[in-house]
């Protein structure tokens, strides 16, 4: 029954990846509703505002005949505890009530204190449903990864991204050439890394640079991708007034400007006021310094490229002050791929995130 | 045709790794006997001194049997070119020609002068026998990479073998504390990266370090794996008088003390007095960084563990003098894998190797 469990559970990771980029801030949820061990039916939570993925699926598998017990001794499986709550739609619980579903196996429990408040479960078993969690949380947090760092710690989620040599460099400390000026034979990484790079600004709510980068490069900080015409915020650690007319990003109406030097206190307010759920941070050794000692980084998107700059180049991080080698920061590696001519290391510093 | 020829080419390989260990100085060389598609009988070079993959594969095939005709119309696929000179064995194509075989099917030419003067192709086409060559030339040549090194440069194959953390970090300037003496909690990698890097002491030929690491580790440097009892050599940059008589190496007989300071010279001697084809270098900074600026590295065995010691901490190399950008050292990576917590990087300096 486990195997089958997970098997199912699966599924709804999968249908839930469809929402990606379509319903933040909501989670990514996806539904199946299962009799016998064939699935009768799918959904999943398609965009912000819209239907849940339970009862997107109920509907589907009702048609055109009613909800009522339409899924009678089914079991629906669901990434996410059903919500118990009237948000912008009725609550999940009612209709899968109402559809006569036997069983529900969500793989995690939701972290909104909205949803617990309720405790969906007992509202669930009250009914006289069967309720079995969790089955591949890990999974299932790793999914919504976003949303539970927003909902648990009321803060976007941090995503750190560099790109260095082989050595750890990330350029040149005498010379440290503009990137936006850079020739083709002086940038670090390859096309296909460069590509990678800006999936994950697209992936991110808002990019954040530090005063340097802003003075040296006067980037625009937009998502180049073809189709793509997504305005990102773009977060800059300096107040406007610190930079010159000719900077780009002055003019750009979802560029942020902030002097607030408490990370913490930033990050909430991005959150809180904009509804920034997430952070791609792309900093010179200034900022990733800040954001590693806040202990405010959730990843890390570490590009290597194979090249070799010498003791002498700019570090990604300044002095940690670490005296001790016991003493260095911890993290651990999610996963390590190719990426073209470079390799692209995905670093976790938060336990559960 | 070609896809055929793949085919039993890659079996020649996996022959050919057998001998792993056993015929330094010698290439790795697999054989397959080939008619109508169906493999009669395989061989490869089992031992220093024994006989070469191609006379085992035909002596196997005849059995008891002469072997005048005994693989008569058959395709002989070996890795290598075959020889034609007598060695410490007659030549191969002698026994090919006498074994009736039709057509020699190899994957790269030899690189040996002794080999190249005689013209092997060319012995076996007077004789009426078919050649077909190159075949996986690539792979071939990765798979004797030592070889070729040693054959066409008359030098050892160099492997610079470093464990950093994420930010290229090898340890703390201030506190360089030894890694013979470090606590548990103070090393970089890992058990599986440990045991990783003491298969590669013992896929080389000798393991050299710096008058530092003597100084400051004293150790053994053997290999230390379960049930390998292979002295292997030691070279350390200085010479003897430079290191207290409580130097473990001192009393090392595979150990090498050496004041020359030019690496080329210094490895060339190792190749013709101590027939040292491999030689793993295990440097601090100051060695990697005269390895590196040397040109003699061939590959590079980059450790990473997910660890972050900061901008002061010691870099992987020293200044390497670079002043623009676009003079970074160049390199390509041929593959990455994560080996328990930690990530192996393998680049390779040499277009060729």
């Amino acid at each position: 029954m486990l195997e089958l469990n997970e098997y199912f559970m699966r599924r709804t990771f999968t249908l839930a990846e469809r929402g990606h980029g379509f319903v933040s801030p909501n989670p990514l949820v996806g539904a199946v509703i299962v009799r016998d061990g064939k699935i009768l039916a799918e959904g999943w939570h398609e965009k912000y505002g819209g239907y849940h993925a339970e009862r997107n699926a109920i509907l589907k598998l009702a048609g055109k005949k009613p909800v009522k017990n339409c899924a009678r001794g089914a079991t629906i499986y669901v990434n996410l505890e059903p919500c118990a709550h009237y948000g912008q739609t009725p609550p999940c619980t009612d209709i899968i009530s109402v559809a006569g579903i036997k069983q529900v196996v969500f793989a995690v429990r939701d972290p909104n204190p909205q949803v617990r408040k309720l405790n969906p479960r007992r509202v669930l078993r009250r009914a006289g449903i069967e309720v079995a969690y969790p089955v591949l949380a890990a999974e299932a947090r790793e999914l919504n990864k976003v949303f539970f760092k927003n909902q648990t710690q009321g803060l976007p989620y941090v995503t750190l991204k560099s790109a260095a040599t082989l050595d750890g460099k990330i350029g040149l400390r005498q010379d440290p050439s503009p990137v936006a000026t850079r020739r083709r034979d002086e940038w670090l990484t390859g096309p296909e890394a460069r590509a990678e790079a800006q999936k994950m600004r697209l992936a991110h709510d808002a990019v954040l640079v530090g005063k340097n980068t802003v003075r040296l490069d006067n980037p625009r900080l937009n998502i180049r991708l073809p189709g793509i015409r997504r305005a990102n915020y773009k977060i800059v650690l300096g107040a406007r007034g610190q930079f010159p007319p000719s900077t780009k990003l002055l003019k750009d109406p979802k560029a942020i400007f902030t002097a607030e030097r408490d990370l913490k206190k930033l990050l909430a307010g991005l959150y809180q006021e904009h509804k920034i759920c997430s952070v791609l941070v792309e900093g010179g050794a200034a900022v990733n310094t800040s954001f590693l000692q806040s202990g405010l980084v959730d990843e890390w998107q570490l590009f290597l490229a194979p090249k070799i700059l010498g003791g002498d180049a700019l570090s990604i991080f300044n002095s940690l002050g670490i005296a001790k080698l016991a003493d260095f920061y911890s993290a651990s590696l999610r996963s390590v791929r190719q990426v073209g001519a470079d390799v692209l290391l995905n670093i976790r510093f938060q336990p559960n995130a």
